[in-house]
């Protein structure tokens, strides 16, 4: 008998999230999800059974650009072909960008040093049909030089428990928000958010935020106030998933 | 009895044209179209039974940011707030972005004095899943350069019989092909091109030519031949129609 050595596979993976129920396996779901998906599709290609594990376990409607997952196997498919093997099998909404053998101590899920979300908003009298599934449409001219102050505020090391879903089973609520910038293009507005990891619903919730601030609802200046509370309904509003995407994964 | 006049109501309308069967309505359809939907929910808001006529009637899969219709009506409704009204009725793949009221002569259909598509090829060996259905993913890289000197061999009054689907009722063949432009940021690859009228599938199969162009099974010098040949068989195959879009209408 041959002793096949398991190798690591690291592979990075751009999906709409709009027909999925996020990127998570559920009991139950209605809707498949990214992760039932893949698990399945590389089973397939591989014949073996194959168990993922990512970055961000990204919600219903978010999308990723650059998710990162990794699996163990013992198949032998050159990585330079492997993004074409297995998009032959996944469905049009997801697409493998690129696989690459990584050392056995690599975990998609824990070694990441930083991610980055960005996050779009339709800032428009009247909604864009091209953005329907990919922006949080706002009708009402939001002042982003308001939202540029405010979300400098918020860089830095704090307890975001304000920017945490409630019921969050978090160790500790203290992230390192390295980077975040506002920026406008006409009628869009992106949102682009670094840190070595994100609470539960923490970068809608800042949006949400950031929003009220665009409104004249909150000022700029209240934000360490609202960082301080360490309280959920301190902060903003969840801002809708379709706006969210995971942009990148640095190990 | 109040004998109420008659508007002629002129829309700017943006779709998403993949869910529908293109904008002409038609019988025994499984999908629905454009003109289908507007007319309907048209009638719906102004309790009268509206027809529009349309500047481009648009295939299957086919997007428009800037397609122009025009109703009769006697409703009622400020122009200012008719967007609003009407969207809220419609499907979120439609969206009316501006209403007016134009002279009675108006004909979206007859009156246009040049339309502007616009072409989306995604030149990258990995498809891309959020322009799945709003560009022609082509693997190969192309050779913009030659696809401008080739675009530039076309510009100019010719009778465009080689770019025109196979069983045209067209009267005339002869368009002017006032400007046409290809450019590619990064992966994106746009081609715009203007005219006073265009033939059946007219845009999709130049794009198709200048992609053959591209990828260097034909040479710009032999676009004039193309042209003279007459012969819908001499110029390159029909581009899917995924990657067009109906920009704007002058008038």
């Amino acid at each position: 008998m041959i002793l096949l050595e398991k190798k690591n596979i690291k592979l990075t993976v751009e999906y709409d999230g709009t027909n999925y129920h996020g990127f998570q396996k559920q009991a139950g779901r209605q809707l498949a999800t990214i992760q039932e998906l893949l698990e399945d599709r590389l089973s397939i290609l591989t014949k073996e059974t194959i168990q993922v594990t990512a970055a961000g376990r990204t919600d219903a409607g978010v999308h990723a650009l650059g998710q990162v997952v990794n699996f163990m196997t013992s198949v032998n498919i050159p990585m330079s072909k492997f993004p074409l093997a297995i998009n032959s099998l996944l469905p049009k909404d997801i697409v493998v960008k690129q696989a690459e053998i990584v050392p056995t101590e690599f975990n998609a899920r824990f070694s990441p040093v930083s991610k980055t979300y960005r996050y779009t908003i339709y800032n428009s009298r009247i909604p864009s049909v091209f953005l329907r599934n990919y922006a949080y449409h706002v009708p009402v001219i939001l002042d982003v030089d308001n939202m540029k102050l405010a979300a400098r505020q918020m860089v830095g090391r704090h307890d975001f428990r304000s920017f945490c879903a409630s019921g969050s089973s978090a160790k500790t609520f203290t992230r390192n928000l390295m980077d975040i910038e506002v920026v406008r293009q006409q009628d869009v507005i992106t949102i682009e958010a670094t840190a070595d990891g994100f609470l539960y619903h923490m970068v809608r919730i800042i949006v949400g935020t950031l929003v009220e601030v665009g409104k004249g609802k909150l000022s700029p200046t209240q934000i360490t106030d609202i960082i301080s509370a360490k309280r959920r309904e301190a902060a903003g509003p969840t801002a809708p998933p379709q706006g969210l995407c995971l942009l990148k994964v640095v190990y």
